[in-house]
């Protein structure tokens, strides 16, 4: 086809391949150990349970699974996700209506990028940020304004200093083992946001699809709870029950989920009917927290792996801080060597891992990478990071 | 929440709530006959071949399920579709990698409006158009030109008008038994659609979600048979199987299609793994052919019954064109009645339909509407019909 028939948006002549489709493509060698992906284990999938729950909806629903729904989703499931994680949201009137369901968190980041977002406008996200978020935000054309992360989270003084001279449309941020970094804002800093925000007036969109992958045995309040009146929540089931049902959801004011369901019946009319009620009728029947803590227990005995393998293998080459819950390490190479060139070499080597890059909206710092611990087994972790020891101590004489 | 910490974008502040959103609370009442929505008929859902499926791909996928899937969607799926609808496409090298799976037809649209329209690009639609469409474009701040629909389809000489004096990123057309009117592009004017498009490289979006809802023996080839260099294809699961799957697809150019899979991962990274593989289990066990013929046995009946029932309450007060297939009537009133008149009117008689003005993308007719009969049983579409009937000569009176 011809290029003059084919006029593109500018949007999408902005958007490059992702790296990451790249790298995906490279890791279905089998050959290849990957740390690259943000898959859970599949092997903690309730894959049993979800078959006796289909098998059971079949008799209890028939052919109303597969009819139609409402662009707002089933409308029990919206009420097991407010009694499980808002009733105790402090914010007068609200309730399961406040609940949007979404095909996944990345459509949600899409319809909040369709209803707020004019090409032009300032957007703040973490630097580095969760790259899903930059893809879905970019097809709206912002300008994207990276707030550096310190240990324990957003760089307030960054973050003030942003705010005296810009207007935001909204601060997007992953407060929970955040991804990429898996850092976390400390408890005594979150309602400091709160009023830094509150002052401003800025809208505030809490990713938190990590939130309950915790290894510590208290939960931190999620920022909805300091910041109610002007927080748009989001949550998931792909990390605690299964991506490929491709279930989540959007939790704010009436004004916005309003403007939301215009935009979500214009891009996908509503999610999957069958999934909706398949997914409600598991946490209906399961405990959901037994479920969730069979992942924490796993994920936490593979960070460890991890770990203890990072600490053997590139003490002398890397930084990193673990992180205290969600899937990822996020390592800084020594000596400003290049996570690019180490890629390149780990893949001669057989692992994959992300380097940092694809993460940041601009001046990327190329000492970075990403690690996912949670889609490899205790063995594939120790020989996979000892491969990239292997390459890290090739690259680092190379450029000695 | 106030207003000035939502500061919505311009497109969603354009966006009127959907008034078949409202109408569709109102047909909530189970006392109202509802002509309105557009849903096939559960009872055709193969709810128990499904089930059987469903038990099935529980032994042979497991925990595959569950997971995360490419963007592209299942290739099983993918080679399931070009075999059954493109592989007589006379085009040099298409092949299941051609095929985008979509959460429905309705994302196919917003991906398209995402990857072409920029605010302010003309796009072509037939008048009066698709509801669908128009909602998703609408996102995406295009102005709408719309093309008259004659009986036998598009006028050519008001497209050709257009087309001299604009470039419109695209023509959107529903060629066959289109919503709302049912009308279908005649075989002899295909091919010349094809060189008035080719003449003037207008790509041609080909949404074909009814083409196989056919009351005639003879399919009518669509329209990427003719014009196969310039054509994006969409198809849709929904009519045919079951619209909760929420799957539909994309046929394109590899060009295109690369740039909907990058819109496609920021929109929801993918269709639902589950519903994916239900489906192609359904298909490889199933004769399809059979299942599709149930469905035009069914819609026939129904459509004849209507036109009986139309033909008896409504021959002084409108006229239509009865259809050869798909699942809708379009009616349009005699000496300028007004069609929101009347539907206050049937509501107060307990019957709903959809009047014809958000059907149109300015200007509207106001003497027109729409009656879906896929969703009645014969007695109901009696009865419903019988109900407009009288509403009909209450509001000729008070009108003479």
């Amino acid at each position: 086809m011809s290029e003059n028939r084919n006029r593109f948006s500018s949007r999408i002549l902005k958007s490059n391949k992702s790296f990451i489709r790249e790298i995906l493509k490279v890791t279905g060698n089998p050959e290849i150990i990957s740390f690259a992906g943000g898959q859970p284990d599949p092997d903690l999938f309730p894959v049993t349970e979800l078959g006796r729950c289909a098998e059971y909806v079949f008799s209890k629903y028939g052919s109303k699974l597969f009819q139609y729904g409402t662009s707002e989703g089933f409308a029990p499931l919206r009420e097991w996700i407010f009694e499980k994680y808002y009733k105790n949201i402090n914010y007068p009137g609200w309730g399961p209506e406040n609940i949007l369901i979404t095909s996944g968190s990345q459509q949600a980041l899409d319809l909040i990028g369709k209803i707020f977002i004019d090409s032009g406008d300032s957007i703040l996200i973490e630097r580095p940020g969760y790259l899903g978020a930059i893809q879905a935000f970019a097809m709206y054309e912002p300008e994207f304004v990276g707030i550096p992360l310190r240990d324990d989270g957003l760089d307030f003084d960054f973050l003030e200093r942003e705010l005296s001279r810009l207007e935001p449309k909204f601060l997007y941020s992953n407060p929970t083992f955040q991804n990429p970094t898996g850092k976390t804002l400390a408890a005594h800093k979150r309602s400091f946001l709160s009023e830094i925000l509150r002052k401003r007036k800025v809208l505030l969109i809490e990713d938190n699809p990590y939130g309950e992958i915790r290894f510590e045995s208290e939960a931190i309040p999620s920022m909805i709870s300091y910041y109610p009146e002007a927080t748009v929540s989001l949550g998931t089931f792909s990390k605690t029950l299964s991506p490929g049902l491709r279930l989540g959801w959007i939790f704010a004011s009436k004004e916005i989920v309003e403007r939301l369901v215009v935009a979500k019946q214009a891009g996908d009319l509503h999610s999957g009917t069958f999934s909706q009620i398949l997914l409600h009728e598991y946490l209906e029947t399961y405990d959901f927290e037994t479920q969730v803590n069979r992942i924490r227990n796993s994920y936490f005995k593979k960070m460890e792996c991890m770990e203890k393998a990072l600490i053997e293998s590139l003490s002398d080459f890397a930084d990193w801080v673990s992180p205290k819950g969600g899937m990822f390490f996020w390592i800084r190479l020594k000596n400003s060597l290049s996570s690019k060139d180490l890629f390149e070499e780990a893949i001669r080597n057989k692992v994959a891992f992300v380097p940092g890059f694809p993460f940041y909206t601009d001046n990327p710092e190329t000492d970075t990478l990403r690690l996912n611990f949670s889609h490899s087994s205790l063995e594939t972790i120790e020989t996979g990071i000892s491969r990239i020891g292997d390459a890290v101590r090739k690259i680092s004489k190379i450029h000695a």
